[in-house]
């Protein structure tokens, strides 16, 4: 398999559970600084123009929530994920799904409002609200989401992955991960996992 | 069970899959008007304060990817998604991640603009870009993803409701379906589904 990646995105969860699952992969960075995500190369291989995207011998995979169900799924002996229990299943796409949706997409209108608004003041006036808005979202997260001491309570898996991975983005979002004691402690605990750190070290040298 | 929704919005997805599932289960409407989305009582069932949230015997589910698939996974028999081929579930994730975190977002900055923004000529600026921002979503959906005559081929799914659920807000999102052939010819049809007609009807009149 070839993950399609850039460092410091949320390409990062997927990376992490390849690496966790044992997978036979590489990665091949997307160079965001020269728009290579537009190039008409790359657009063959995700014509959204993102990352992550994850090929495989079925087929190419993009979306973060899918990749990450399709590694603990493809690779079961990882116990990423309770592939056996639908309901489990259901509240670990429920928790992916809100990161993608309403916490990224929050981070979001830090840089990337050209998506949603073209006026200067108002790409300025989004970028205003964004520690509000993240922060709220990861105070749900913090206060409500978060089993502990992992996100689904006892067994660590993808929520854990992706959530690190946007748990990055705090202190440039203007949120103080102060007010986050729960998220802060498990970003701690993740960041000390030697899969994570082959993880970051592979992207900040590739 | 019980699924809470509003008339109108994304929970519409969720709706037609339990009739589809031939699930026992009923509706209770939450009442936007009312602001009752982020009543007390309410935000117990989802501390989101948004719709749709399902109560199942195990939980409370939300998220329309997570309770899509749940629904697909709780009634094998429906035959909702490709559930014993990882790849291609991945692929039905992936398609409802881009409606959640896409398609929807771009949607939002219509009347949800205050997510993402305080100053009012900001909102307008959104407001302003949402037909790009959603018709380019679309464009993407009708040239490369929906493979046909469903979204995911030759099997109808859970793809196919919550496709359907987005394309109703078309054109007060200033897009023309015209524009959207694959996309308009995939709505109509979905239109003349009973279990469709039958899930609308039960909103309307709740």
């Amino acid at each position: 398999m070839i993950l399609f990646f850039a460092p410091h995105t949320c390409s990062l969860a997927s990376h992490i559970a390849l690496e966790h699952a044992g997978a036979m992969y590489e990665i091949r960075k997307v160079d965001f600084a020269s728009s290579e995500q537009r190039s008409e190369e790359y657009m063959q291989v995700n014509p959204k123009g993102r990352v992550p995207a994850l090929v495989t011998d079925a087929g190419i995979l993009t979306e973060t929530p899918a990749i990450l169900a399709y590694i603990a799924q493809a690779y079961p002996e990882a116990e990423l994920a309770p592939l056996d229990d639908p309901f489990e299943f259901a509240r670990v796409q429920s928790f992916n799904s809100y990161l993608c949706s309403t916490v990224h997409v929050a981070h979001a209108h830090r840089q990337r409002g050209t998506r949603w608004a073209d006026d200067p003041a108002a790409l300025e006036a989004m970028k205003k609200k964004v520690p509000q808005a993240v922060g709220d979202a990861f105070r749900l997260i913090d206060e409500e989401l978060l089993r502990g001491p992992w996100v689904m309570g006892d067994r660590y898996g993808i929520c854990d992955m992706y959530l690190f991975t946007l748990a990055q983005w705090l202190e440039a979002d203007g949120v103080s991960p102060d007010t986050l004691p729960r998220v802060a402690e498990h970003r701690e605990r993740m960041a000390q996992d030697p899969a994570v750190r082959r993880a970051i070290d592979a992207e900040l040298t590739a």
